[in-house]
This record gives structure tokens, sequence and C-alpha cells, in this order.
């Protein structure tokens, strides 16, 4: 769905070429060698469209970085940044803010019982940041156990609590241990079923635990469904059990939901749908569809009342910001009265997944579809015996495929990640999987 | 002055003990013990004014965290982010975005020459997490130098590069180096002047290099003038000095223009009134005055250049927010227009730093008063032969008896720093200094 019928008949000002040479003498890219790049010009956006200023128009699976689920331009989070820079823009985290502190209440409510309190960041780097801050304080231990397959933001300590290759450059930070993780597809505890990678995961997750010394662990950090890595859900039983192993050795759990929360997996996060209680929870991306930086903590009640007494040694000079604070109320109500975390839900059961299982049934490139709600991903294979993954310049080929039929997608190593705005409507939707079908059909190793 | 003839008739539609009671359940602050919090309720302002619920107007002398230099409710931000919130209000990094390379040109503008590029980040912590990472992979060295007296933000390397004493509890990251700055009041170097102070400190940093092996320092990273640490501007030669020791030994020079950049000291860049030449700056605060978080990195061509063919690993899901770019247009526009900077330069030259002068010169508290611009310290001592800092509790009384006459101000250790929105007109800034005076003037030990 677009927010505006006028969506098409946007004029720009500028042109492509002239914003493209902007952009590239003046702006320093994230994670690119700046030689190569060729970002796309963008001139604005509604619902799940976005256009460039020649007037080429694009369907979003991609919600940017998987944080604009509420879709471009949405009038209410709008009007609501128009009204809070009208009373105030700015104040002090040090001042009481009513809007801060009515967020932080809708933020609360949607999160498990016994979690009262947030500390609010820019987004989901510092909140990581502070999440991880609060366990090794609360526990006076200093480790943090957490996937390999996983992204936790680009700072000192999150930067290195990430699992992919971006830590590699980045590590300046101690106390950081990684684990395999359950991901049946490319197991690596040689299980042949769901139930044998969740238990030889737990396994291996407390025998590093046990050969790192438990009582050096503070937290396991989790995504709880793990995202730029692969969108991999969790086995049932994998979550909880991590939880007991946590019990087990006086460990926190902390679930991060920067990108599986706020209704991304159909649920308003995505722990709902598991039988598990975190201790501390980070999110940024969906709370507010990052229409203005925003993250926090939400802080389970020992935790915040460990430092009721003893100093928080962290903080921000924009922690609760109440333009970013108004846009996430405004968020959390558009969603709850528009229903679109419950459209999520619907549209991954009933158009995503079953069209993503009859596209994986048909196209021998792909080696396995997975997700829920609108947070799914396609892997894509050399090869479905040896499931070596499709290499970068296939990738790169498929990528300018899907973009010239008018698909703005989602590409992380050798996988299309459908993540699209949670408001997509069934015939967007099906659009759009019929551009990735399409595109995969004509697709000649 | 302030930006609306309504300023006094805001009525609100709240309590302060409705909002205080909000706040305290549901927020969690920065740096407190979270039980003795009592947060001041800020219902509004308006240029160098604020009130609470009640109506009770402050005169503000701290512009939150020394971020508002435009003051509350610049008409002409206030309107640009309301624009860019209606054209587009979010838009990931990868793509080419008008407002965002637009800003880059003013704020690279504004940078000595050969100062091309701009990485964006949130804020001053993520600003100088990127700016440390890019020294580091630059140089393939990976040391960095800083200031005990510092604070350089709460993320997991820029806390450890702070020097204060909330780096002591979050010491998680490796390659950090402290030193001791020029600071002839309380010299660490026995010095008796201005210039030996300098010369000793610069020596006390190459001994500290030439120990630590030069070559496995990456960068010297300094405020401009330190200002959480108690705005202590540089004697002449300090900063140049730096300089040529880092060339020395093929070290990179990172100035910190997070809090003293953008019009504080009466100049563009605090670095614009020293002959000193970095290779790295970090902004935040002053650039937007914290309208929307908003903070980054002007880069120097040949470390921008390093990462044209080399993949840059660091990058944030906000990076060059639309929203926050658009606040940084109008703000760098209106303070040119308005003269902001040089309103800051002559306000410091004529109306505070002369009256501070007197004021220390007639109150026994006062051991030291220095600054310019917009951003002067008083430092209060118990005697001042000893110099003994004043303590915790007294510092509060001054604290309470300045806020109760109406100024809100930035108290920091022992000191209150001076430090209004750089568009405080003359009679407001002696308004501020009377009630300063008067409380010192009331203050008994
Ligand atoms: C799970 C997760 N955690 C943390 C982050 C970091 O968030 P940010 O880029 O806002 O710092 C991300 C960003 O993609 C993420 O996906
Ligand atoms: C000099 C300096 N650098 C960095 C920072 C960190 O900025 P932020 O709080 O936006 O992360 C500050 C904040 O006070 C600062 O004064």
């Amino acid at each position: 769905m677009t927010y505006t019928a006028a969506a098409d008949q946007f004029i720009a000002g500028s042109t492509n070429a002239e914003v493209s040479e902007a952009d590239r003498s003046r702006v320093f890219h994230s994670w690119s060698a700046q030689g190569a790049l060729n970002p796309l010009p963008i001139a604005g956006g509604s619902g799940c469209m976005l256009w460039d200023f020649d007037g080429k128009q694009y369907l979003d699976f991609s919600s940017q970085l998987v944080n604009v689920t509420i879709g471009y331009q949405h009038p209410k989070v709008v009007a609501a940044i128009q009204r809070q820079a009208d009373k105030l823009t700015t104040i002090a985290p040090a001042q009481a803010n009513e809007t801060r502190a009515h967020a932080a209440e809708l933020i609360t409510d949607l999160a498990p019982d016994g979690f009262n309190k947030v500390f609010f960041t820019n987004g989901g780097a510092d909140a990581i940041e502070n999440a991880i801050r609060m366990a090794r304080l609360f526990t006076g231990r200093d480790k943090i156990i957490s996937r390999y397959r996983s992204y936790h933001g680009n700072t000192g300590a999150a930067i290195v609590a990430t699992g992919d290759w971006r830590r590699i450059p980045n590590e300046y930070a101690r106390g950081h241990v990684h684990v395999f993780g359950p991901y049946l597809y490319r197991s690596e505890f040689w299980a042949t079923s769901e139930q044998e990678e969740c238990e030889r995961a737990l396994h291996h997750l407390e025998r590093v635990i046990q050969a790192e010394g438990p009582e050096s662990v503070a937290a396991i950090l989790l995504e709880t469904i793990p995202g730029t890595a692969g969108i991999m859900p969790p086995p049932p039983g994998y979550l909880s059990g991590a939880r007991q192993i946590a019990d087990r050795y006086g460990i926190l759990l902390i679930l991060d939901e920067v990108m599986a929360g706020f209704g991304r997996t159909g649920e308003w996060l995505a722990l709902d749908a598991y039988d598990v209680r975190p201790d501390l929870i980070t999110f940024a991306k969906g709370v507010n569809s990052g229409y203005v930086p925003l993250g926090g903590v939400i802080i389970s009640d020992p935790i915040a009342h460990h430092f009721d007494e003893r100093v928080f040694p962290g903080g921000l000079t924009y922690s609760g910001h109440p333009l970013a604070t108004a846009s996430a109320i405004a968020t959390i109500e558009a969603m709850r009265e528009e229903k679109i975390v419950e459209n999520a839900a619907q549209i991954g059961a009933e158009v995503i997944g079953p069209r993503l299982q009859e596209i994986a049934a048909q196209r021998e490139v792909v080696g396995e579809v997975r997700g829920k709600g609108v947070f799914w991903a396609i892997e894509l294979v050399a090869d479905r015996e040896t499931k070596e993954p499709l290499g970068a310049p296939e990738m790169g080929k498929i990528k300018a495929g899907l973009l010239e039929r008018g698909l703005l997608p989602f590409i992380s190593d050798n996988r299309i990640h459908v993540v699209p705005p949670a408001i997509i409507t069934a015939d967007e939707a099906n659009r759009g999987l019929d551009i990735i079908d399409e595109t995969l059909a004509a697709y000649r190793p």
C-alpha cells in the first residue's frame, strides 16, 4: 500500500545523476570501498513504494536496513514528528520529559511482565553496548557469549559481540566469546533433524561456558531470530534451553530484538512466539521504523533495581530524545490501530511462506527458504547437493535483475532476504514474489 | 532572546508532579543511581528560556549537555525538520540522498582545506568510534593516546578513550593510553607559567609515545578544548606541538570537536583559533543543536582515499539520516545568516569574560575562570591557597541556589560551566551572571 495517492506524480528538483555526483563527492559510506560505489538515488517514498529522481519506481522488499516496518511516510508518524518539533525538539536525558516517559510506558507494556524501565539510545549498537554494560555490572563478571552468525552493531563492544566478518578488523574489545547456533541447513553439529540440531547447539553452548569458566560469563547475547546473518528462526526449545543454561550458572540472557522486534515477525516482539524470558531486551529499527534515530534497552526489574543505589556508568547526549520518542509513540499507536503486526503475520503465513515454498520447489538455485511474518530468507546455492553458496558475481547479477524489474531487494551474502514493510498487501507481496520468481527463472549459472 | 513572544503564556497539559512520576516509574537515566533522582520536568523552551509544567521559567546557562547552541525551537530549524518529514523521513546509508549530500557539503566547507568527506553517525560517541577505526586501519597501528581529563562518549572504545572516572567501570577495550594535558591551574608538571606548562605537557606526550613504542600508536585524540573535563583552552603552541610530535612518528591527530565545535567557542570550529591541522575531526551537538540525533567524522583526503579501494568496516543504520541532516543544513544556514558564531565571540569577549573576571576578583570561593565564546568554566575551591576543590555537598547547595533563582546551570565536579546558547543577548548574559554572582555572594562554607 502507499500512503499518498500522488506517489507516482512526484516531481523531483534534481536528477539521479546530480544527486549521485553530490553524494559521491562528499559522503563517506558504510561497509564499502568508496571508489566502487554506485548508490541508488532515492527521491521519495510512500508505503511500500520508493522512487528515484528520474521517476523510476521500486517496490521495497528491503525496508532499507530492515527498519521501515510501517512503510515510508506514514501520515500519523510524520504528523507526530511535526507536532513534537513545534513543541520541543530536544531536551537532555537528565530532565523529566513527558514524551519520553510515555514512549517508555508503551514500550514496557509490550515487553513481558516485570520489565518496567527503558534506557533509550540512538540506535541498535549503543543499545547493545548498554545492555552489555548492565549485564557486566549486575553480575560482576565480564565475558559475553554470542553467536558467530550474528550482527550487533558497529561500536566497540557491539562489533566484537558480532560474529560475522565485520568483527575481524575491529577486535579491540575484550571479553567476547563466540559459539555456533542452531542452523540445520548448514549444521556445525553433524545433526540430521531440527531436534538433534537444537540439542547439540545447546550442548555446545553449555560446553563452551564450562570451558570458559561459568563464573566469568556475564551474559548470553542472542538475536531472538538472527537477522542479517540469515533469518534463522531457532528450533523450538533452543531459546528456553539457553535460558536454562544461563540460570544454571547465574548468567544473564540478553535478547537482541533490534531487527526482529516490533512487528517484523508477526509478533510485537519476536520472543513472544517462544517460551523464553530474557533479562534484558535491546530494540531499535521497528520501534519507530527509523523515522528518527532511536534504540534502547528494556530492563527487567532486578537489573533496574540494582542501579537504584548504584550509579549506572553509561549515558549519551540524546538518550530519550523527544522527537525520537514522539515518533515511537505514534508508530506503536498506528501499528495497533491499523493491525499492522497482525498483517505481517497473515501475509507471512498466507502469501510469502507458501509462495517461497513453491519457488524453492521450482528453482534449482534455491537451497532453502525460511522465516515468518515479513522476515524471510531465500538461500541461493550453486549446487543443491553440496549447498555451495552462490558466489558474489552471481548474486550481483541477480540483484541487478531484481532492481531492473522494479524491486529493491535486501541481499546478504548468498541470500535474498524478503523483508518488506509490515503493511504490505497480498497484491504487493505477490507482485514482488513474481519478480523474484522471474529473476530466478531467468538466472543461468 | 526567545523565538516566540508567547513563551511565558505556555499552558501545559500536565503538572510537574505528574511528569516526574511518569518519568520515575519508566525511564532509566544516564550516569546516575536511579533511586535518588529528581529530574527537573521541562515542558517547553524558546531561545535561551525553558519552563516547567507549573510555569516556572529558567534562563538556560547549560545548553542542556552543551548542545543547544542555537537555542530552543529556532523557527527555521523546526520548519526544516517539518519540511523534511513531509518529504522523506528516513533512508538507508547505502542509497544516495540529496539532503545528506548537501549537509556533507556545508560541513566540509567549514573544515580546513583538504577535508572533503563526511561519515555521519547518530551522536558523538559513534563519531569517536569511527574516527578511531579509521586511524587504526589507515596506520595499521592500534594504540590511541588521549587525555586523562577528557570525555569522548559512552560506547566501547569511546568510553575507554575517555579519561575521567566514567572510564574505570567500563575498561573492556584495549589499545588506549592516557596522558596528562596542559592545565596550569592544577599542573601535573610543576610548571609556573603557561609556556612552561605547554612545553612540559608536550615533552610528557612525546615521552609516553616513545615509551609505548611510536610504531604502535595510531592516533593522538584530543578535544580541541576539553569540555566536560573543565573547559581548558590549550596554551598557544600545544596543539601545533602535538601535531609536530604526531608527524615525527607517523601518528594521526584526531581533534574531537563534539562539544567545542560549531560556534561554541566563537569560531565555527574551535580549531580555527589555533595553528593546527588534524587528520580527522569529530562533531555532533552544535552541528544541529541536537534537534535530531546527529554526529560524524570529517575526513581528510588521504584517509578518505585510503578507503577508495579498501572496504571501510564500519556502519550504522541511521548514518546520514535525512531528518538529522536536514536540521544540520538549516542550523548552519541560520547560524550564518544570523551571525550567531560572531555573537558567541562578542558575548564572550565583552560580557562573559570581563564579568567572570570581576566575580573571580570578588568571591573568595572562585579559584579560576577560563574560556572563550560561550564556553567558560568557574572553578570553585574550598581554599584559594591549596586549591582544594569545593566538595559535592557544597556544589549541591550552589546548584540549588542557582535553580531557585531561575538559572539552569551546568555543574561538573567543582565547577560551574557557563555554557548558554550562542544566541544569548548581553542582557540575558548579564542577568545570568548576576544570578551566579548573587549565589556565590550568598554562599557560606
Ligand atoms: C540484530 C541487530 N542488532 C544491532 C544492530 C545495530 O543497529 P544500528 O545499526 O542501529 O546500530 C543491528 C543492525 O542491523 C541488528 O540487526
Ligand atoms: C568532547 C565530546 N566527545 C564526545 C561526546 C559524546 O557524545 P554523545 O553523548 O553524543 O555520544 C561528548 C559528549 O558530551 C563530548 O563532550
